[in-house]
């Protein structure tokens, strides 16, 4: 950490700041420039931060210097993580995991259909929310429970483990019985309590990105659940929210390199939140193998037309199929498999 | 509600369009222009607004006429919303309601002695929480269940209301007995379990924006609470996410004429999140007195260095008493009091 | 400026940054910590600044620490800079000077009639635009040379100084024989042949924001407009790109403390062009005048619903004479006038 | 265009705004609904979007259908557009052309070195900029004419057609002389002025998005270019300006497919501006092919630790080789060519 002072901090307020640090057990290191004097702080940043130094007469800024997590970081861990969700079915090695289906379980009959149509066409995991998170509350909310169920029958019938959203600590029971993989949707990102539910678990989690967080953000939810004993995270970048409209989110594509170079987790891309309109995510799918997303998480739709929840951004299940062999060409042309 | 059709839409498209129109049980009306036929849809948008109509053949886009939500617009109730805390304490009428006290309650004595400061400056209402949403697992969490009762201590202590954060719906009987305002957080903004919880209750809510979150989002979020039978909402501004590094967070101080159409609700400020240094709480808090807001939630700190939580933007008591005398100026200049 | 170097750098690699560093004429001072060496750099930060130091080898990343501009900064110069519009017109004084008038000259009857209200409640400086940035080519462009003219005539007449928009520094020399104040418009605020053009003339500039730029941006582009030798510089708010669409642009109304800590230049807000509609201009104008703002931009017409150019906006010649008295109360409650 | 009454509006202000609408030639059609009335107007919009409807008495928004832009659109010219810049040297076709180079022209020397070095790995076009819009007037900015006329050596010498930006419209002259391709960088994608003097001309033109810019309003400045008679365009996204601060913007990969299913013009993706850092080129450079970029635009450098300009952001000579055999892979995947 390095602590920035004003050009006119007086030599008492520079004591009153190494004294803090130094009661800290840490070490100032001064630096006495032209214009201002800055101090370094030696030795472990955790302790230092959680001091208000900003608040501290005389100081200007606070610079922080290291990663502000530990256990999720590059630095703690060298090698790429790599998640089992089921047998044979990993996440973070050289195959690339297609995980697919319905942005929402709607009765049993149609998640059946969908589960063998993406699985015939190569999807190793099946997707689909029971518990919905709707940004209005007279849109439809999941069939909860049942949805589970059905999750689970379609599991044994397609022979494909699940991911479903949680939304609630009090449903996490529900979630260890009948869920293969736990996704924290991008509006709990940052649900800390239920963050910490999860960490207590060992069950794989798929943490959503929040539309408005950083990856520093994202990296520190990730902490909260590992510092738990939970270390079976993949990281999923869904979009951001920024001024441009034509797509309902912006995918940060770049955060899958900016990811695999600050931590250890696999990263995940979901094509189909961030553009909101089917027509993108064949393209975005393509860009997302390419820049080395380790899985795609791709809403699949029988008939989008009646689907009760982002129908617009359901791929039909033959174009899904043409995408899974375009698709497997890229991942050949960047020396990996799907 | 109006379709807008591809230009290269067909007949069959469009009559196919109609027909689900009509069977929702409203009117569709054709404008056939020179380049695009567009449909408008007579009746209840909410019945069409569920339709996936984005993923019909032929379909360009959709656009909404009518507000999503219901219960919380100025539509629906012309007058001026006013949420009853304590006796003598309303939010919402000509009087502007402060709100203040510590970031998080550290000790008894502390949040005594900062509770007794604000009542005496002038604070109606006294804030300070328990429970922490912390970005870093290794900050501060607070003193949960303790800290709760010390809260509840210094508002006997005090007179003063109290206003804390709820971040677990099985919090919520600890809530309802000590808290007199419930503050959703702006990371459980759209925590939608929770605010369904809150909404069963009679509690006064703040609902605090977001920092992704469009004011429409906002408007739907309080509608979650509404429609489940609690009318007494508050709607806190506190800064959303932009580019701008200056300041934590952007004050979008545009958002209280922005909601003061849109909705009765009344509409709170938070001067000291946003920017994240107490030296610009002041400004703002004048500027959000000037604007129209029905209240302000302010950090005052009285020992800001030694504060376990966001030291850097809490005001010194006596900058605090300071700042009420100016903002009565300007109440007064707006025809309202404090 | 501090070099953080990576946890792997070598020595050999340290001491290559070290090297240049000494080369620059500057000091390199070292602080090996547990994980991380970083490099404090003494001396003038400004040369360290110009070496590609992020692409050394072992070098991880380079904060700045001393302010990128100099003459702007409040450092250079402490006390408030004033700028002289015309006798007795002075921003960045005790008064606060308001500019009111159309978006842009439409004709001269018109501009005559509005100079004349404005000038009647108060304004002190006529606005319009004879060169108009508009985003369609198929938009109104403006009376150009001919809209210089009606402004020069309108001043004689009303007795107004007049500020106007110029977008190519070839219209200079029909800018310093008509205006009394050239703008630079925020899609200029980065075409820095413009900003050095009139940073060798002695007029005073209100250089308006871009909608992507942060502060420092802004003021690194008046630096451009002070280093030619210009002064004269005014810095006006006018609204940034966020994701919230209820509004054209969002005010960023902490920009002017930040601004006003960071420099001395005087800070102008336009309440008109951030929201885009009218009737959220007179809050915004009140919170700016509460917030420290020293002049305000404002538009005005006499008949919006005829306006060649953002009509939606402007305030109507009555409504603006009400927002004045209104605006002169807030000013006093703030102990400054209009 | 649809305009949308407020739910009070009277029979009179109805009446008003048909009058208007038929007044300029248009069609009104009104669509009476429960809560709302609106009113469709029938015909050309562009007449109708003059006109300041929401300052209209009565009126509560106006939406747009058709695009306000024309020529650039793909409503009017199916086929993708190939822009030539030099014997088989094509953008927009089958083939994807990689533009590559310095940020800057430093000297001869180096240019003449990078040129060759980038024509060996097989790029089509030399980049590099003897007019630099740099954020600071104390950075480097440019050897200006001698760069332009170094490029036109490099140009011989290397056998390569050069793209290079410019930033005042009174230096036009030398670059119709010097340049094969005339970049308009993101900071002038809304001067208006440079716009439309490069649209007489018929040199291809390279517009780079602005930082701030919607898609929209990025077409509308290309339809500034073309409705000049210059239909020589390529679209380059760059990256936009978002919160996230770990790349220096965020590349929105999402524009190629929004901007082909929109225009007829080819798209360019620069992956070095985006990014700010070298590490990040490679990947997002590869998703840039699967995405269906026409061309790249990267930075390359002989020794980025030198570069007077940008040099965390350029790719060694060797390292981009290593990029053009990878992209040459992922070309081929999705069925073209580089």
């Amino acid at each position: 950490m390095i602590i920035v002072l004003k050009p006119e901090a007086t030599k008492k307020e520079i004591k009153h700041v190494e004294d803090k640090i130094r009661e800290l057990g840490l070490k100032p290191m001064l630096s006495v420039g032209k214009e201002r004097t800055i101090i370094g702080v030696i030795g472990e940043e955790d302790k230092a931060r959680l001091q208000p130094f900003e608040a501290y007469p005389g100081v200007e800024s606070v610079v922080q210097i290291q990663k502000p997590y530990k256990f999720v970081s590059r630095e703690f861990k060298k090698e790429n993580s790599v998640i089992k969700i089921a047998p044979g079915v990993e996440v973070g090695g050289n195959k690339i995991i297609i995980m697919a289906g319905p942005c929402t379980v709607e009765n049993r009959e149609r998640l059946f259909n969908i589960a063998k149509g993406v699985k015939k066409s190569g999807a190793k995991v099946l997707r689909g929310g029971a518990f919905k998170p709707r940004t209005s509350p007279y849109a439809f909310q999941g069939l909860r429970d049942k949805g589970m169920k059905f999750l689970f029958e379609a599991k044994e019938e397609a022979g494909l483990p699940i991911v479903t959203e949680i939304m609630d600590p009090r449903d996490l029971p529900l979630f260890l019985k009948y869920a293969d993989v736990i996704q924290i949707g991008a509006r709990n990102m940052q649900n800390f309590e239920l963050l910490k539910e999860v960490g207590k678990t060992k069950k794989p989690i798929l943490l959503k990105r929040g539309m408005a967080n950083t990856i520093k953000d994202f990296l520190l939810s990730a902490e909260y659940i590992q510092s738990e004993g939970n270390n079976n995270i993949m990281l999923c970048e869904r979009g951001i929210r920024t001024f441009e409209d034509a797509t309902r989110f912006t995918l940060d594509i770049s955060a899958v390199p900016v990811i695999k170079k600050l931590s250890h987790l696999p990263v995940v891309i979901d094509p189909s939140h961030c553009s909101g309109i089917w027509d993108y995510v064949a393209p975005l799918s393509k860009a997302a193998i390419a820049v080395g997303a380790d899985a795609l998480l791709i809403e699949v739709h029988d008939e989008p037309e009646k689907a009760l929840c982002d129908g617009p951004q359901a791929l039909k299940l033959n174009k899904f199929d043409t995408l899974m062999k375009e698709m497997r060409l890229i991942a050949g042309a960047v020396g990996r498999s799907i």
